[in-house]
């Protein structure tokens, strides 16, 4: 039996490795020799500019197959200037980690291979582990956790349940899991109206009062009150814009960007037709053509309260005491692909300083996550 | 008695002078040396970078005093690349003078200036004539007539009556005046919110949906219905900006631009007012700040049809066979500051080509156009 496996030094390699999405910066290559190592076959599974590692222990086809889902690549560095550290240097610090992917994600990835090279090293399930890994969430994710999972569907291979280690605690270790997360879709809008000259308004077709009209509508609506798992969905307008210099011309066009994130009370389908209906009524009250570009990035997911959540909640109490909520807030996350293969859940350690400047980690909190981790696979296989 | 002044030869000089406002170009000194050989006593009225010329013939104080008002000042020649010919040529080609200024308003000032020459050489009045002729009234206007009439009020010079010169016919010659022109005023408002992440709107406090609202009444709104002589106000909403790049963002501040067109219905202190009033709405309703900055470009202007509307109108139908309609439609002219001071009525040629690339005026209609004001002189001494 090999020695145990330093999630905390395995991070550190990690935040060494400079993966800027999409770029895979040696992060790939460093887990997957460790996971061969341990026994694990592994797979690159590359698509376009994105690499990706696929690697299982035990046999393919197995009844019971525990996955896990994570993320090697970064977002950029900001502004450089206002680290206080190498962004690349996995210097430790006062009990904290500092790097860029230190919380988002190499701790949760360098957790769950930790925990899952101890664990079959230690007592060989009856069963499979899964590590689907992408070098692509941070960018425009098409060729990321799908990628894996269309290959994943080619070969027969499977998941039966599938843990996300993104970080979801806001402040301390424990308090929050998910078990959904929102859906979100970006609408970019654009009236067309006839330019003119401001003097003479009749002569031209503002597009202007046609947009306010619209965005007024949009944002006045109430898409739902909640339900049981989520908060209501919202709706941001977060851009209107004319270009216009002219303060006596009326322009020819007005263009407003629109985002939803919305929860399980709706499919992207429903808002989408909602907001079309929106547009056509506007169009016929003024006269107006609109055009709409909209891009859905992920429909809502929820995995309801059962089995998962509970085998995942209580790993998470025994080891830090506390009892996480299940949670629905925040963005998207790969989760929202893994969803329609199989049941998913997402825990993951402190997320505060996730793409900011002078990023970092507890270490404490790296030990934790691993145990957690470790425990929940005992308990699965158990 | 001297020769006749040939408005057509006067008017190619006047092109000839490079005057983009508010460069004076050689155009004021050439009329300058012209009116004082003709008897006019000339005075240069400059303030600040602004260029003015001043002429009288006979008494200062005189009962009888008419009028007449222009500039020599052009705007811009736009892309310069798409003129046919040089912008300041004034070449003659199929019955056009072409030029920028040759029909806003050069061929104007040099058929009343070759009117007025010829009349007071022909048959002296018992009376005065005065040219109050700007170098700026196609810039921000501040020091161009107003410049005049204020050094006018200082030296107790005035007119009895105005005929500003600017084009006034739409298509054909002689089938409009103006006796009178809407007001103008532009309003800058910019609602400031609270920035935030487009996921968590109820963080935020987005300044986009109390714009749209805003934007949504403002433009509503009915002024009026139209005057007597006036066409109904009007409200143009010509920018809305928010200038976010980033689509999941909500921005901290959105800005429009609101420019209103009023008749005689309103003063700008109305409109002033009622626009506050729908800003301090939609300040309460959203809790939003809105800063507003609003500049009165003029107040609207009617010389009531009467003496001088008639004396220029029966001179336009005797000399072109076509009768004007007394029009108030339009932009601003300078007659909005001279309306403080004496009935004033616009006429002038077809303006069509006005502000374009190869702009150009029909010679037939430069001679008219003389032959027109030197009959409103002749009548009005009568
Ligand atoms: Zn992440
Ligand atoms: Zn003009």
């Amino acid at each position: 039996m090999s020695d145990p496996i330093d999630p905390v030094a395995l991070t550190a390699d990690l935040v060494r490795c400079p993966s800027i999405t999409p770029t895979e910066g040696g992060a790939l290559v460093l887990l997957e020799r460790l996971l061969s190592d341990g026994g694990f076959d592994c797979t690159r599974v590359d698509r376009g500019d994105t690499s990706n590692l696929y690697a299982r222990w035990g046999r393919k086809g197995a009844n019971r197959t525990f996955g896990f889902n994570g993320h090697t690549d970064v977002v950029p560095l900001g502004n450089e200037a206002d680290w206080t550290v190498a962004p690349f240097g996995a210097e430790i610090r006062d009990g904290y980690l500092y790097g860029r992917g230190a919380t988002d994600m190499k701790s949760g990835v360098a957790a769950f291979a930790a925990a899952a090279l101890d664990f079959v090293a230690e007592t060989p399930p009856d069963g499979a582990v899964v590590l689907a890994i992408t070098g692509d969430e941070e960018g425009d994710a098409t060729d990321g956790t799908v990628a894996l999972l269309d290959w994943m569907a080619d070969q027969n291979e499977a998941m039966s349940v599938c843990l996300v280690g993104e970080p979801t605690c806001p402040d301390v270790m424990g308090e929050a899991m998910k078990i959904g997360r929102r859906g979100s879709l970006t609408a970019w809008l654009t009236v067309r109206g006839t330019q003119g000259h401001a003097a003479y308004p009749h002569r031209a077709n503002n597009p202007i009062p046609a947009m306010a009209r619209l965005v007024d509508r949009l944002s006045s609506h109430v898409l739902d009150k909640g339900t049981d798992h989520f908060d209501p969905s919202t709706l941001a307008v977060v851009t209107i814009d004319t270009g216009n210099p002219a303060t006596n011309v009326i322009p020819a066009a007005c263009a407003t960007t629109v985002n939803v994130r919305f929860n399980d009370a709706h499919s992207s389908q429903d808002i989408i037709t909602w907001m079309q209906a929106e547009v056509a009524r506007i169009s016929w009250e003024f006269g107006v053509e609109v055009d709409s570009k909209i891009k859905v990035s992920g429909e809502s997911f929820l995995t309801p309260p059962g089995d998962l959540s509970e085998l995942v909640a209580a790993a998470v109490m025994a080891e830090t005491g506390v009892t996480p909520v299940l949670s629905t807030s925040g963005g998207t996350s790969d989760a929202r692909f893994v969803k329609d293969h199989c049941p998913v859940v997402e825990f993951g350690l402190v997320g505060k300083t996730m793409h900011q400047v002078d990023e970092r980690v507890a270490v404490e909190q790296i030990n934790q996550l691993k145990a957690i981790y470790k425990r929940i696979l005992t308990d699965y296989f158990a």
